[in-house]
């Protein structure tokens, strides 16, 4: 038996698009002589569909997709992920499902037992749980399929109390599918394969798992689909950030040796593909093709726009300097010779006038009182109504460059350096954007090395630093990494060497400027908490605060 | 037996202040000779706490403040609800649950059986279901303790499969207690009420239900704790929107007569009373005492501004009237006239000299264009920056005055009169806006007739009036309620009578315009599907759109 893995770029709620992608894939395996074509988890829909599963009218159309999809399949079977309904009336109303499709039909449909409801994952807002347990059989064969999470129930303490695959294995499977829609994290597609390695060395069944790859919106899918044998070696992977097509041999499968692990990538080689293909397909599916930034001369600023040149193409990224008072001479100097290295559009524009202007029109009310975080303010916030009016005036997206230890501590200016319709860094803390940068340079000279090896300063009052208010960024990084990825209470930080003053004041100000994260952009995913939708804190409280 | 209800304000993770609340409370009921006091779900932490209930020193700063709080309980029992450690390595590591503190110690911890995982809930984010059921004794009563949700699953086609107080029927109750978090809409009053009904007519069962009260962000927790004998009627309903507490002897329930319903109040009533509560609790909780908002002489801006004049005091309400070239000379007038009805502390700031500032510093790159809706948003955005500068330099919060309807349809600037601390009116859609004029109006003219009469105008360009690029309201909100509320499709909202083009043409507006909602602020929710939290869509999408 032959089956091909199809790993697809799907886009959420455009079923044109999908079905015909679907259909391709179909014919292309086919033609290769493939039994069987694998699709990810809600293929159909794109994942994830979020609240267009509560309308009627997605669920239909997510329907007489897959049935024109099964119409077609003659000679070839295939198994597309798609939200089905259940017909029980007690319980959700619909399954997360993979449809079975056969001699042009829908033969079977098998429905996820384990529905990941924690960090961005709310499927169980959605779906209910699958309680009974079936094979899939084609030639004689018979398939433990499985959708995603339904596998990784392997955890020391799991989170849930059923184990699927156990079910299964009562059935006496020849091989699993696993179809998922996984993720990318900096960690995990090394978790991925540990857990793929657990099942197959578990079980001793060969594994076929599809998953999906493209970027929706915050989540970066990376692909990276997997056959794997039946003692827990990697026979082949698909494709990372990429689409791919493979057809195996089943026996072949069973008879290779395969490897004991996958390729190791560097962090910032994982962050970098990542998030170029988070612009990329961000812009795509929006239907845009040009990016708009303030370029600073800072190393966030540089970074984004050098990223969004490998994603758009440097011609399509336009570059704003937008000098105030205060900034620097060597800041302008540095981003116009960043805009040189590229090739990029750019133009200068003065904030002066327009900072002039608010001070004499608000000279009545604050006549007398002293230059502070308000006039830093201002400065940011004509930069942002000036991206804004390009933007608006020329069909740009504005690209938004705070990184994640900013947008931690609150470092950054509501509406005005926090606009944008895409965080780019607001996932990467400031220690990881120097790696980023260092990697982008690793063939020549792409960032100018000044703008790495500087210190940073927002340049909002004379001779401003960052570190004037803030710690080293080793040390703020790492007490941000173990509560935000870690959830460490105080104690537990102050243990590993802290002092208590800072730890106390940094987990402070993470808590009380929650109020200005909740109005930021979308954040590109590359760690395993990301502020966003996979965390979520009350505005309104009082701890740690 | 005698059973104090205690309907309380709590602040997520103010573990101090909750704790001397419950203290407090539990000395009041001891003195007016209960035997029993019952708070409301998830007290001690302040529902919903969210991903706090990840972090081990939140648990156990809870924990710690249950034991402190049942080493009080002597001479009198208590029921607090509080998060609690699962002990079964498999699952997820919390219940939701109820602690009964009696005799100086947690005597039984019962946990909750059904998890809200829909619009606003993200329970079993957290939670591990309860399945094993038990009664809670005092006085030789056994007591069927359930929280919230457990009682709820009383629909046609109900959400889950289990139903708890099936369950604790079997061990024969006398009476049963259940404590909520119940948040407010217009119509969750009398849908509470029709549930508490049919648990008492069902099980012949005396109830008590303790109701949380107060804002917690965008949540408006509206109390109206009762207590219903076992033939279904009302034997009495505490406060609404206010801190209460009362004590019952469970005999005189047995042998009340009670009333068939609660007394209904108007959809425009209970929209104010609940917005006056959640711009009131949003301030205090935060810690500050004054509001900054724009006021246009529209009657959006002037409903906030009589909402958090009655919630703030009006001598805490800063006004800022902002007309630029395009506003009229009846704008003007009416919001002065606002301001003069209601004793407001205001000024006037014209935007024009911004205005022309930003249009030299734009014009090398907009010249022989024409003017569009980058001007339009270049006005909202210099507001925005004015109303932030004096929010930062006297630390006062903004208010958005944002409706429902403009929300949905994106007729507004981001970074620009969309920007806030708090949406007030983002849940109202502008029919009902006009509504709660008339309601605020009752008794005397406070917002100004004209402003309630004229044609409403966002006055960014000459003559400008919201009917050249939208519907007439009364046909936009049906649709939207339609869209957004009721999650019909487009054919389903065309066959009730509305034109093809212009339901598409709505529909994709609310769809794309998901990009701009996603950067809004915390909106306080009075229906029950508000943009925020209890809608989850995807940004980069193609549906409808």
């Amino acid at each position: 038996m032959k089956i091909a893995l199809a790993q697809l770029n799907f886009h959420i709620g455009n079923f044109d698009q999908n079905k015909e992608k679907i259909l391709k894939a179909i014919e292309q395996s086919k033609a290769l002589g493939a039994d069987l074509v694998v699709f990810s988890e809600l293929a159909i829909t794109g994942y994830p569909p979020r609240d267009f599963l509560e309308f009627d009218d997605f669920i239909d159309q997510s329907k007489h997709a897959v049935e024109e999809i099964a119409s077609v399949c003659t000679g070839i079977s295939a198994i597309v992920g798609m939200p089905a309904t259940n017909p029980n009336p007690k319980g959700k109303r619909l399954y997360n499902s993979a449809a079975f499709l056969s001699e042009g039909k829908v033969q079977k449909i098998i429905h996820k037992t384990l529905l990941p409801n924690y960090d961005i994952f709310d499927e169980y807002r959605y779906f209910e749980p699958n309680t009974v347990f079936e094979l899939v059989e084609l030639h004689d064969r018979k398939i433990a399929l499985t959708i995603c999470e339904d596998i990784w129930n392997v955890e020391k303490n799991p989170l849930y109390t059923v184990n699927p695959m156990e079910e299964l294995m009562k059935l006496n499977p020849d091989l699993m599918i696993n179809i998922a829609a996984s993720p990318f994290n900096y960690e995990q597609a090394e978790r991925r394969f540990q857990v793929l390695n657990h099942n197959t060395e578990k079980y001793h069944l060969p594994l076929f798992y599809v998953n999906h790859v493209g970027a929706q919106t915050e989540l970066l899918f990376d692909g990276g689909s997997m056959v794997m044998n039946a003692k827990g070696k990697v026979v082949d992977v698909l494709n990372y950030f990429k689409e791919d097509l493979k057809v195996y041999d089943l026996k072949d499968v069973e008879q290779s040796k395969g490897t004991s692990s996958i390729t190791k990538v560097s962090k910032s080689a994982l962050i970098h593909d990542a998030l170029v293909m988070g612009i990329r397909n961000y812009f795509q599916k929006l239907g845009f093709s040009k990016a708009i930034l303030g370029l600073s001369g800072g190393i966030d600023s540089a970074v984004t726009a050098a990223l969004a040149a490998e994603a758009l193409g440097a011609e399509n990224v336009y570059n704003v300097l937008l000098p105030s008072p205060f900034s620097t001479e060597h800041s302008l100097k540095d981003a116009k010779e960043l805009v040189q290295n590229l090739k990029m559009p750019s133009d200068v524009i003065s904030i002066s006038d327009a900072f002039e202007s608010f001070n004499e029109t608000l000279h009545p009310f604050f006549k007398g009182l002293l230059f502070d975080v308000t006039e830093e303010n201002i400065q940011a916030r004509i930069r942002g109504v000036i991206l804004m009016a390009l933007s608006n005036k020329f069909g740009y997206i504005l690209l938004n460059t705070s990184n994640k230890s900013e947008a931690a501590v609150g470092y950054g200016t509501l509406y005005g350096d926090m606009n944008g319709g895409l965080s780019v860094l607001g996932d990467v803390y400031k220690t990881d954007v120097f790696e980023l940068a260092r990697y982008i340079n690793r063939n020549k000279e792409i960032i100018p090395e000044n703008i790495i090896t500087k210190p940073p300063s927002a340049e909002l009052r004379p001779d401003q630093k960052d570190s004037d208010s803030l710690p080293e960024y080793d040390i703020l990084d790492r007490i941000l990494y173990l509560y935000i990825e870690k959830r460490k209470g105080p104690a537990e930080i102050i243990a590993e060497g802290y002092d208590q003053q800072l730890v106390n004041r940094i987990l402070k100000l993470v808590n009380i400027n929650e109020y200005k994260r909740y109005q930021t952009p979308p954040i590109l995913r590359v760690s395993d908490k990301a502020f966003g939708m996979g965390r979520r804190m009350p505005i309104v409280a009082k701890y740690l605060s």
